[in-house]
């Protein structure tokens, strides 16, 4: 859709117009924050903090709630849940190329694989033996698929991401470029000095509507199978270890790491460049603020957090000192404590 | 091999089987863990912990020490070290596909690229000038390696890696997909506030058994070569610095981060997601513990970290504040020290 | 250039020469360290540390300032900014193999694609509708250029880098192998438990003169564009989130997450494995040491840390003891404050 009414789009998204009649033939070609919005701009109002943006705002019309639509100069949709119309919204006016529903003449496809209806693979995408792709999915070009994997119908795979071998994706899944999934997890028995290589002999298995960000990657596992359940959002750069489990719902930001055999509960929010040590578990229902390092089982919910704040690097390098001494400071401080209960 | 029998199995680990003879002739198909075995799977006991599901495991036997075998309610495969012949037995059951000892037709090879017998290069490889294949190495899909590389022979590389100009890899490595080896080194020299490139000269030089992880990048040297030693495993996500070199049998987990011109010494174990600044020496036989940042050299073997332990956020909000406060509280802490020692 | 002489050196450097006349002639094959550097290599002195090395030397030459000629046993370069001269020196000897300026048969370009002149194309790139690539750029194998992408003159892409749909590459950018630009930016809205996605309708904006490091990745924004001004440099492995914005001739480091909407200005060096949380502006001229986690704005430039230097890990398990004790320890500290104030 790259122009439509304000009206169309109401009915499109489900939500009620208020305001002139005129507003609701004026054509839409898209979105734009409070600020920027001009007269051929849907905007959406979700956070106080743009009570100003709002009343001086030149957007045709604005996704908010019932409550706010008083404070608005233009036409309202109303929504009980802005931020998620302007989601929905936000689909209508992707203009993403879409790819066509062939299979590329510069495809290598095993005999054997299955392809649904409606799919899409790019050039030189590599598929192996035994491999199924549900309808309507898309495979970007020079993606490797390995052998015995099952991916879903509706998934989007973009340009060189690599599937190992006997990996599972569900429906509607999106994987972004140089994702890496099924690799070997990164397992070792020691003999002497040396490191000997334990096989993996466990797959990967993903949910439905998971997103995967590009460079992530995430490890097969080594006997049973790394599962990321239905609905995990994960950013780009995300390293999984084997073994890990990923209640459904949660996120993980950016840059995250979360080491062999842990698990995350459900709808918890992992913010980025955190660190999960092995054979951690995290309830459901957890926030783990940018780059605390999760060094201990969380077993209840809440918002946890480690490292320290920035600061001057002057100051910081004074902190660091007696930040090593701290055991020591607190004894001095019970000394005193214990002297001054003697004192007069 | 996916099925035998635990007479062949203890045969092919070279272990002491105890037990029925019945149990000799025992089909085994697969390994799992204790609580998980079941009467056709072999499986481990190497951890105290589970000491519990060794005496009601339903394995078919137990690879186990002799000193451990009369707990062991099923046939036992006595081993001076259970996680080694675990490893050894993993790589019997190992489903991996095979890839053919064939180039593919539409792999491109310069001419001059020189390939060992049983060599198997897969679809859309692209291979540069003057570059060596040893015997039985298997390229996977769509991996480019750049002129005058040399790889030993017996190597794996997964689909997707790409290998600048001349870089070596010595015997049996292993290079998971995303990975790069050979990227110029970020190496920078201002005039006014530009930075003008400086060309990296030095290459990456890698010796025998090393594994390099998923997404993980080695940058060519400025003027020497990174170099990375026999033995080394380097987990996903790891980034290692021009003129680096890690010493042999040290394993890098995941997401660690070794800034330029560091180097790290032998049998050292540098956990997940850790950062070595620039010009820092680690000697042999040091463990970085998750998430720590080594910022000045190491010179004893042992245990190091740094960072902060998880905690609720609320009460990790205060401590911060403190921290930057470590210093004030310090000078205080004495003065009243000072007091103390002069009030009666 | 793999052979020349000293006197032809200097008048590529634009650098006086000074020294015996001999040295004039003699054949210059390569640079090396101080202290490494033969009778046919060139050097360059730009650190203090390195004065015995240089008294030392064994090189045909050595860059450095005229007022350190007088230490210099062998002839010199003088230069107001040696290791500017050495860069370019540097790329004087780079023996990087030359991609010829040819489209290889192998590649697949959509026929409305618009190729400068002496563009080389290697093997297996695929290249979308309506994409320009200007004058002298190469393209590595295995690349994927998404529809509408703009690539200006003098580029080079290594291979299997994936760019989506309308990213715009500036003039004489470097793009090293793996890196993804263009992806989603991470942006989810929430309705119940579940998160659905927000299409990101901006794209990638990259100035000139940007170096863009293995396996990184820079997010397409949510509304507008994630911008990266002139003369940006970024290591391996960073993530750049939606909607950020870095000021020209920043220098951003190994490893380092920026998130979403966070700004950094001008001149800035955010070195290695630093995250900075979302929404956060950092001011020109800022430093942000290793490791960091910058959560507030910097509206000063300075030195900036967080995070605690590396201990060993006994002495460390008591200090976060502690941290976590911080703010108590505080109060405490000043209820003996109080109570020493009315002692006698």
């Amino acid at each position: 859709m790259t122009v439509t009414t304000l009206n169309e789009l109401a009915a499109a998204l489900g939500l009620e117009l208020r305001g002139s009649d005129a507003a609701a033939s004026t054509p839409i070609e898209g979105l734009a924050a409070l600020a920027s919005a001009g007269p051929h701009q849907l905007s959406f109002f979700t956070n106080s903090r743009y009570y100003a943006d709002l009343g001086k705002t030149k957007a045709a019309a604005v996704i908010l709630r019932a409550a706010d639509a008083a404070q608005c100069p233009v036409a309202c949709l109303i929504s009980n849940n802005p931020y998620f119309s302007y989601a929905k919204a936000s689909q209508l006016f992707d203009r993403r190329p879409k790819e066509p529903a062939v299979i590329h003449v510069a495809a290598h496809l095993d005999p054997s694989v299955i392809v649904g209806e409606g799919v899409s693979i790019a050039a030189n995408v590599v598929i192996g033996a035994g491999v199924s792709i549900g309808a309507g999915t898309v495979i970007g070009a020079n993606c490797v698929i390995g052998p015995d994997c099952v991916i879903g119908p509706d998934c989007r795979l973009y340009p060189n991401v690599s599937l190992y071998h006997a990996v599972t994706l569900g429906d509607r899944c999106i994987v972004h470029s140089s994702a890496v999934l099924g690799s070997d997890g990164f397992g070792f028995a020691k003999a002497g000095v040396q490191h000997h290589k334990i096989a993996q002999l466990g797959a990967v298995v993903i949910g439905n509507d998971v997103e995967i960000g590009a460079g992530s990657s995430i490890d097969r596992g080594a006997l049973q199978n790394t599962v990321i359940e239905d609905g995990v959002k994960i950013d780009n750069q995300v390293q999984i270890a084997h073994n890990v489990r990923i209640g459904s719902n949660t996120v993980i930001c950016g840059c995250s790491a979360i080491a062999g055999s842990s698990s995350i509960g459900k709808n918890c929010t992992i913010a980025g460049a955190v660190g999960v040590i092995n054979h951690v578990k995290i309830c459901d229902d957890v926030t783990v603020t940018a780059m605390s390092l999760v060094n201990q089982d969380i077993t209840e919910p809440g918002v946890y957090s480690s490292g320290t704040g920035i600061d001057a690097t002057g100051n910081w390098r004074r902190s660091i000192v007696r930040f090593r001494q701290l055991d020591d400071m607190w004894r001095r401080l019970l000394r005193l404590e214990k002297h001054q209960g003697k004192s007069p």
